[in-house]
């Protein structure tokens, strides 16, 4: 057989039986706040397990655990859609987005570190079903991490392979062995990030239910506010200081976070996808800054941080707001949509095109023009100081021009369903970067409820393909996947 | 020496005597219409004609003729240039277009056989001039024809290879002798089709003097007309269908063209480029028109007719107007927009990226899946049954690289430079790809006199780039083009 169907219905029973048990997470909330949505989530929560524990224990008999490497993409794509299909029982069942395609939307929405929201008014909704909300985007980034570290290299998706070069306790010659062990010290540092960004939020005023809120968010990347206004609802610099340091080690390579919690700071500094990510965050930061500043915006630290807030925000994929960008000037529009095709560092939570790719791009387009004048020389790309392989580079190439392709397909799609142009081409760049607020009507101060029902499935799709690296997706509706070769 | 300098300023002399030799054409225009620009064109003729007289006398004295891969780049880049700023003469002398600005956008807007128009109001202008500015788009038409045949292959342009391969007459173990006689049998088409245009397009009930200044353009794929209202001034369906099937063979590679006359329809037809060129011209019509005649446009015959002329005029980046396709709906705006990243067939007068480098590029895309599944195994891209070598795929994937990065500086830059959104993206897409109407405020029944002078000089700029196949201008900002290796 093809594929091991018994050993990929047992993985994702067991995510679940997982999916499950972190929804009761959300009951004490439930309880303190006594909003009503204790059933709802607990309802969900049982029947979630359950259906993983049926899967599981009909396959568990005599399993063949092989998993090989066409086995990996189902159960990655499919495991994603499972929980999100399973996520959304606690919205559905307590009638807070009683439709199936809202819910869904959400719920994908939240796995996939999105943070586009349908919810026209999110602080009416019960705490226990939005702590759930954040929950599925910190879920979501842990799920990140492993499949960063321990799928995508193996599945050979462009890029990655030097991510991993570069993580800690992973040599290429043993690299199975040693995966559970550096997937446990990178959910460390997310889990111990977390932590301390809490503590931090709710020293600098929020409430502690809105400080865990916003540090789970926050750390996956994924923008989820139990606020309507997002950030904008606090206005104490120091919880927004705080919120971007945060959104912007969200989206630092875990594995630089590790070195320089191991005093390597030379490693992190050295790391040309770092400095480029600080230096294009900084630039465009203060470019943002001054203008808006010259423009009236307000005094110049107010422009400044404003303008890092959501630099950073847009970059790392987080998509939190605090002022609404595209009414800035239609020069701050034009730079933020093209910001959405940035995504921040690979082997972080951060969604999008990832800023390794960028650097093996811009290298290799200029080297394209030396080899022109030396068509016999080999001139190979380097990064971090090694030459990275022609068939990696090439990948890469064929990557951004898929990401590029689909962003071209989705947004004539959406504009066939009825969105204006920058609402179109606004939406598909968000949800394909996993971002959240786009431009048009789906900017930073509006919401995707105004999508129409197939628009809504298609952007959620696109959510899809995006987490997962596209490939890992779009392998699924090849030919060759489905057939011996 | 690193460059035969001499060598390059006698070629530079030669095309600014033709140059002058070609504004003399206008004179008998001049004279037929006597509307007073009959000095400002001699004078013109004359001061470029000296100019390049000038060049060429003081070079020719025991000259080298070896013109080397780098004198190459030089000769083509400073070529358009000296030909764009001799050539706006003719408008700042008559005082049609006064400012240099102007006039140098409008002049290298003809030489790149872009279209985009700073006239408000063509009609009110000289007939001598106006015969000016359609000829220099015929004249970058000839222009093209040369550079694809004789030059990019040899420099090694992604992609200009594989038109070669097909060429009449070229072998690639004997390149050089036959180049000329390539060269000759394309240019008789193209002087042919033009000449066989002006004849139908006067029984159509053309002027002659529209006529043919209609079938220069077109020729070239341009799109400068003598009307106002481009080709919506003539209501006539038969003048319309002409047009429409002159600008798709204007958009054919020539050499098809060429095997068509010799009855060697097989060639043609078995032709990947052609086929996926007339499939997506046909079926973006068929699609368009529906769907505006649904929109109660008007009855079917003249909706397809609409939608087919503005299809076959984005696509093969002529830009000639019957209809305002930004008006009719949102979608078909978006559509509009992406059309104009295909390019009509290398080896024809469009600009753009050329769909033989979409082709590649989606091939690569989807074997790179394939390649994912079957890692060890060599699995090339295959076009018109031949495989294509990793370094010419290679080198197509990074000009379509480099053309998007351009077009996103280009567009930050123009709203830098206060163009909105819309029109930012718009008027760089246009001009780039060598098309001429936009999106925005530089849209179908605008022009380009709103845009500030910098942003002109940028998008003339652009303009340029796009027509030489963006390598041949860029390589002359790298370092390694400067120095010795």
């Amino acid at each position: 057989m093809l594929f091991n169907y018994r050993v990929i219905v047992n993985i994702l029973g067991i995510l679940l039986m997982l999916n499950g048990a972190f929804m009761l997470t959300c009951l004490p909330f439930s309880m303190y706040f006594k909003e009503g949505d204790l059933l709802a989530i607990l309802g969900a929560a049982v029947i979630t397990a359950f259906a993983g524990f049926l899967a599981w224990v009909l396959t568990r008999k005599n399993l063949n655990k092989e998993l090989r490497k066409r086995d990996g993409y189902l159960v990655v794509a499919f495991g994603w859609l499972t929980m999100s299909f399973f996520g959304s029982l606690p919205y559905i069942l307590s009638g807070s987005i009683p439709n199936l395609t809202d819910a869904f939307f959400e719920t994908l929405s939240g796995f996939s570190t999105t943070g586009a929201t349908i919810l026209k008014d999110i602080e009416s909704v019960n705490k226990g079903i939005l702590f759930w909300r954040s929950l599925t985007q910190w879920i979501g980034g842990m799920g990140i991490i492993v499949l960063t570290v321990a799928i995508l290299p193996i599945l050979g998706i462009g890029g990655m392979q030097l991510f991993v070069a570069e993580a800690p306790g992973i040599s290429p010659d043993k690299l199975q062995p040693r995966i559970k062990e550096t997937a446990k010290r990178l959910w460390f540092i997310y889990l111990g990030l977390t932590v301390t960004e809490t503590v931090l939020l709710w020293v600098g005023g929020m409430t502690f239910y809105d400080a865990i809120n916003h540090s789970l968010t926050t750390m996956a990347t994924g923008g989820f506010s139990t606020k309507n206004a997002s950030i904008a609802y606090y206005t104490s610099p120091f919880i927004q200081y705080v919120i971007i340091i945060f959104m912007f080690l969200a989206g630092t390579n875990f594995t630089m976070t590790y070195f320089a919690l191991h005093k390597n700071f030379e490693k992190v500094l050295k790391n040309e996808e770092f400095r480029f990510y600080a230096g294009v965050s900084i630039f465009a930061s203060i470019t943002v800054g001054l203008v808006i500043f010259g423009l009236g915006h307000d005094n110049l630290e107010k422009s400044i941080r404003d303008a890092l807030f959501q630099v950073v925000s847009v970059i790392t994929t987080t998509g939190y707001i605090t002022a609404d960008y595209t009414a800035w000037s239609p020069f701050i529009t034009v730079l933020f949509f093209v910001m959405m095709f940035f995504g921040a560092s690979a082997g972080s939570t951060a969604g999008g095109v990832k800023i390794v790719r960028h650097i093996i791009l811009i290298k290799n387009s200029f080297l394209e023009l030396k080899r022109q004048l030396h068509p016999n020389a080999v001139i190979p790309v380097r990064f971090n100081g090694k030459a990275v392989s022609r068939e990696i580079t090439y990948n890469i190439l064929a990557f951004i021009m898929i990401y590029i392709f689909i962003f071209a397909i989705g947004s004539i799609t959406m504009g066939i369903l009825g969105a204006d142009f920058d609402t179109a081409i606004g939406s598909v760049a968000t949800c394909l970067g996993n971002i959240g607020p786009g431009i048009g009507e789906v900017g930073p101060v509006d919401n995707f409820a105004g999508i129409s029902a197939p628009g809504k499935w298609l952007l959620a799709f696109l959510m899809l393909l995006g987490r997962l690296e596209l490939f890992t997706v779009l392998m699924l509706f090849t030919p060759y996947f489905w057939k011996t070769n």
